[in-house]
């Protein structure tokens, strides 16, 4: 690999192991796991998977990779606060869900070239991206990674104030 | 800035914004606030922000910069759980070691090459390395910037569960 092949792969590492960390703890989460709150009362389980879901859906469009597969997460899981909407699929589906977005994009950002991820992400206009090129697509993974990173330090906290 | 040189800078943003969130939170933080536990029975934020200081101090070293500056952090900070070892320095202490360490780090990778960071870092032997060129030093970079912004998750929790 070339010294820019090693910097795009290095990133995409980092975001495949965060994201296997999280695929571990939801993978295991039974009902009552993802009912519980990471605090008390702070957000649960089931709210921060459908958050993250929800972003990580967003950025198969940011990316330049496709459509959104479930833009019905935004409401109760990105736009509104925990426990302020009913819950749109049972845990099954989320867990579903929660692989199947994933999958979608680190199958899509896996190919990606090292030019493609200093191109522009879409919610930055030619203009603007031609004033701050650092508004480009590896930004974004890299912003995402330390997002779901955040969680789950969070997740990793979970029940422990409960004991 | 050439497409490698643009990836290379992502990482190094992504990395300064994490700690510029660290910065802000411990900056601001007093005598109780670096007392309480992020959960009933966790770590304490001063906890928190030692164990930070420590890994990124040994990331000194890792990187090829330098020498550790706070050996003496690992005992209580990292090496064993948080109150089993008495607080080797005050709040005023620990904050200025929290700037220094990070502030000597960031001012040197910021000058990294691309070509610097797709090196080894010390931790990998030259024969471990050539069979593994991931093990580099951005991959070192994106682990610890993922590590603190799980930390900084569960710091954005401090509190919540005790009001």
């Amino acid at each position: 690999m070339t010294s820019e092949e090693l910097l795009a792969d290095a990133a995409v590492r980092s975001w495949k192991l965060v994201i296997g960390r999280l695929d571990g703890l939801i993978a295991s989460a039974d009902e009552a796991a993802f009912e519980r709150q990471v605090v008390p009362g702070g957000n649960r389980m089931r709210y921060l998977t459908g958050h993250l879901a929800a972003v990580h859906d967003r950025m198969l469009p940011l990316l330049g990779i496709g459509d959104r597969l479930y833009p019905q997460l935004d409401g109760p899981y990105l736009e509104n606060p925990d426990r302020t909407h009913p819950d749109p699929v049972d845990t099954t589906e989320l867990k579903a869900i929660w692989n199947q977005v994933n999958q979608k994009l680190t199958t899509a950002i896996e190919q990606f070239s090292p030019s493609a991820w200093v191109e522009r992400h879409t919610a930055v206009s030619e203009e603007d991206f031609a004033k701050d090129p650092a508004r480009n697509r590896l930004a974004v993974l890299l912003s995402r990674t330390n997002h779901a990173s955040s969680h789950l330090g969070q997740l990793l906290l979970s029940g422990k104030s409960q004991d």
